[in-house]
């Protein structure tokens, strides 16, 4: 048995300057920044957002702009094949999470559960 | 005064097949779809969120796809205003609602709220 859920939408931004990005995005949906260290050097901010909610983050890439979602999920493996089952397909390994692409074309990522409610909240699938 | 906040996010997908869109979706996150008349008639499935939750539809669409942000608000001009302040611009009409671009270059929209508990949650603006 392993566990998912939609964890986060990550909002990708193809831009030189992630701090005007970010604060668009930070005024648009009214949200604060949640402190972290050095967001700019890292690549990406973090909205702030409560416990039971979708993780938001802009973040800067090479790619062009777009919106893709996080999978979270207790067991990385077992949540790729369950995926690749429906149809998606595996496009590389980054740190320790993935990027795969739907059937529809969408990129999306499978990551390590963060959530405190994880473990409550998310789907179980029987392997 | 008037109030927005993130309301949904809608997976647009460039199909001509939208049952089976909206059945990748549906089980790669893990959710029931919601019961409404002809969704595929109409161009577009709604899976079941809880009532705090953010709205997800698996929308059929001629442009490629991608995943785009709704706001809602109580005022959709006074939030168009405030929108286009903080450098977005409106791209067209589509029946009640809005398309917009952000200056990161991300399409989203801005609709008139329907969540039971928008007018608690939703960010305040003084217009």
């Amino acid at each position: 048995m392993h566990r998912s859920q939609l964890g986060g939408l990550i909002i990708d931004c193809q831009t030189e300057d992630l701090a005007a990005a970010a604060e668009f995005w930070r005024r648009a949906l009214g949200r604060r920044v949640r402190p972290s260290p050095d967001p700019i050097d890292r690549g990406y901010v973090v909205l702030d957002t409560g416990a039971n909610e979708l993780h938001i983050e802009v973040q800067k890439v090479d790619h062009p702009s777009r919106v893709h979602l996080d999978i979270e999920t207790d067991d990385i493996e077992a949540e790729l094949r369950r995926l690749e089952a429906l149809g998606a397909r595996r496009v590389r390994q980054v740190h320790d999470w993935w990027v795969m692409e739907a059937p529809t074309g969408h990129r999306f990522c499978v990551v390590q559960a963060q959530g405190s409610s994880f473990a409550e909240e998310a789907n179980r699938w029987e392997d």
